[in-house]
């Protein structure tokens, strides 16, 4: 993050012990600071499952790095890193970050020549997709600031009112996060930019993980039950929406944070632009319908029912239902393109559309 | 409540000390049932203002309390009740039945001959109100059970699953409830009825009390956050959403606990029949265009920075933010008429318009 200098990472190789990745434990956030240690790919595993990584870029990521400390276990590397990799993807079953990490990494492995090093040619790679993902969060960064640029100029100059949902910030990618890049360009730009910041029930990512980080880089912000954000709309106080995705379709329909698809339908019966910030690494190429194709993870009941917070300065978890209430506990909802004002994605702007999509990646025509 | 006898009531003058009101003390369910004595009017101020009662028109009941026990006070009972008014219709500005209560027992101490007991009179009139106020509930109840049984015929017979926002329950009226009436009568009935209970940010009026006066009356349900509404909708496990209202335009718009505006537009994009449950106290026959009319109350950050919950069976209030957090707390939103799909009223059910209300209400045209 900016306040942490150009250097700061979400994850990386522990300084002078290459057999251990360190993470921040983000479930502990914002009560405390934990640096968490991996030393294995079940470690790995545990951190993307139990959310101490939240965040489709970062999720991929650490799949990535505990493919490499796979490949450090026992006796063959390649059969160990295999395993690891089928663990690894169902631990998650909406972010496909986490699948295109895991492919790029078997790929690579498929690829090898007999007698390579595995643990190395992992590592490099896992190094390079956390540097990469900083670059893509830069160039997100740097389209999406136009947006904000364009409404501070339309609003000559007065404060360019941003509402945002769930954490899509440094947290959740490697630094400068998918959402949060355009604010954090916008003010090094001296846009006067303010965030409405979404609670985020149930796991709370708003109020605990993007309000800590806006406040760690000086952002102007302010918190807001989830239910707030319609409200404000109707009453002109929000400028854009900016969002992340866990996934998204080749037609641009968006999975994200459960209640995303709320905040669309608001935007657009009160014409406020809805935009949704990814790294290409998001998109699912092989699915067209968002609602019939992207399978949406159930998360466990706790999660409803449990606060985390503090009580004389110590973290506690309180319960916060009557026992034995009956929870249903969905993670992520769908948004449909036609709520969908624009992708903003490393290579520019485009609609939420195959069309559009198929514009910034003509790559991908034929796939 | 049901489970509790067709005696159960939320407000109730202290058998043998007629000189104290009682109420359930709601701030603290569901982890403690406490019943709370009002002494005097300003008791009866500090529980409307501070929520230890809250729904609107358990909040008009307890206002007409209220000028009961300022009648008992004072040399001059006339002068203490028109005192104790003024100061109840500043404790919450967005209900309009407590103004509709003070206004209906002031009339009766305009009307009342000098020398009259207004004690006398005017605890007849606040018993009347409750009275009344259970008798609007159960007809709300007869005429919004019909909307169920037709649901449940052409479901032939299969669960018939309702979303509700906030608690327009039994703890928000003097009995049986708003929007969980045609719930406990089609329960009655035997119609197989299942309830999708939304948490309700900041306050969890939800998942702390109507999740407990459901399970009081063993009706099925299952908890969710606010943001999971849209999701469940797109799917189509809602077949009706029902909420209360706190203020009603006579143009049909509806102003509720903050996030309804959200569940209506989900509503309306997955055409799932949208309705309102009001006593026709709850109408604002001088007001017609919500958005501009109703003002918006906005309450203490710490509803949304500091949650109530249970540590090893005993109550505690723990912070959830970081400290210093900024934070916006608006308590309502209002609901466009075009989005609501009836009014079920105790007169029956009308569309949101005035047309519609003036059907049912014809008395009020000249109005």
């Amino acid at each position: 993050m900016a306040s942490r200098g150009e250097d700061f990472r979400t994850i990386w190789l522990k300084p002078d012990d290459p057999t251990t990745v360190q993470i921040i434990d983000q479930r502990l956030l914002p009560h405390e600071y934990h640096v968490h240690d991996l030393r294995s790919w079940q470690d790995g595993l545990v951190a993307i499952r139990d959310m101490y990584v939240r965040g489709a870029p970062l999720i991929g990521a650490t799949a990535a790095w505990s493919l490499y400390l796979a490949a450090l276990s026992g006796a063959n590397s390649e059969v160990a890193v295999r395993e690891a990799a089928e663990a690894l993807l169902k631990s998650r079953p909406t972010a496909v970050n986490l699948r295109w990490a895991v492919d790029r990494i078997l790929a690579l492995v498929d690829r090898a020549a007999p007698g390579t090093a595995l643990a190395e040619l992992i590592l490099a790679d896992a190094q390079a997709i956390c540097d990469e993902d900083i670059e893509i969060s830069r160039s997100i960064g740097t389209h999406g600031v136009a947006l904000l640029e364009a409404i501070s100029r339309k609003k000559s100059g007065a404060t360019v009112n941003i509402l945002t949902h769930c954490n899509a910030g440094s947290l959740a990618t490697i630094n400068w996060g998918t959402a949060t890049a355009p604010i954090y360009f916008a003010q090094q730009r001296g846009i006067d930019v303010h965030v409405w910041v979404d609670e985020t029930r149930p796991r709370n990512q708003g109020s605990q993980l993007t309000a800590w980080e806006l406040a760690a880089n000086d952002v102007p912000h302010t918190l807001i039950v989830d239910n707030a954000g319609g409200h404000l709309m109707q009453h002109g106080q929000v400028d854009i929406v900016i969002t992340g995705t866990d996934r998204t379709t080749r037609c641009g329909d968006v999975a994200n944070k459960i209640g995303t698809y709320l905040k669309a339908l608001a935007a657009h019966d009160n014409d406020v632009p809805f935009y949704v910030a990814l790294p290409s690494t998001t998109i699912d190429w092989n699915s067209r319908d968002g609602l019939t194709e992207i399978p949406i993870e159930q998360r466990d009941a706790a999660e409803v029912s449990v606060a985390y917070g503090v009580i004389d300065g110590k973290p506690v978890h309180v319960r916060t239902t009557a026992a034995g209430t009956p929870i249903s506990n969905f993670a992520f909802d769908v948004t449909p393109a036609r709520l969908v004002t624009g992708l903003i994605t490393e290579r520019g702007i485009c609609e939420a559309s195959e069309v559009g999509l198929l514009g910034l990646f003509p790559e991908m025509a034929a796939s």
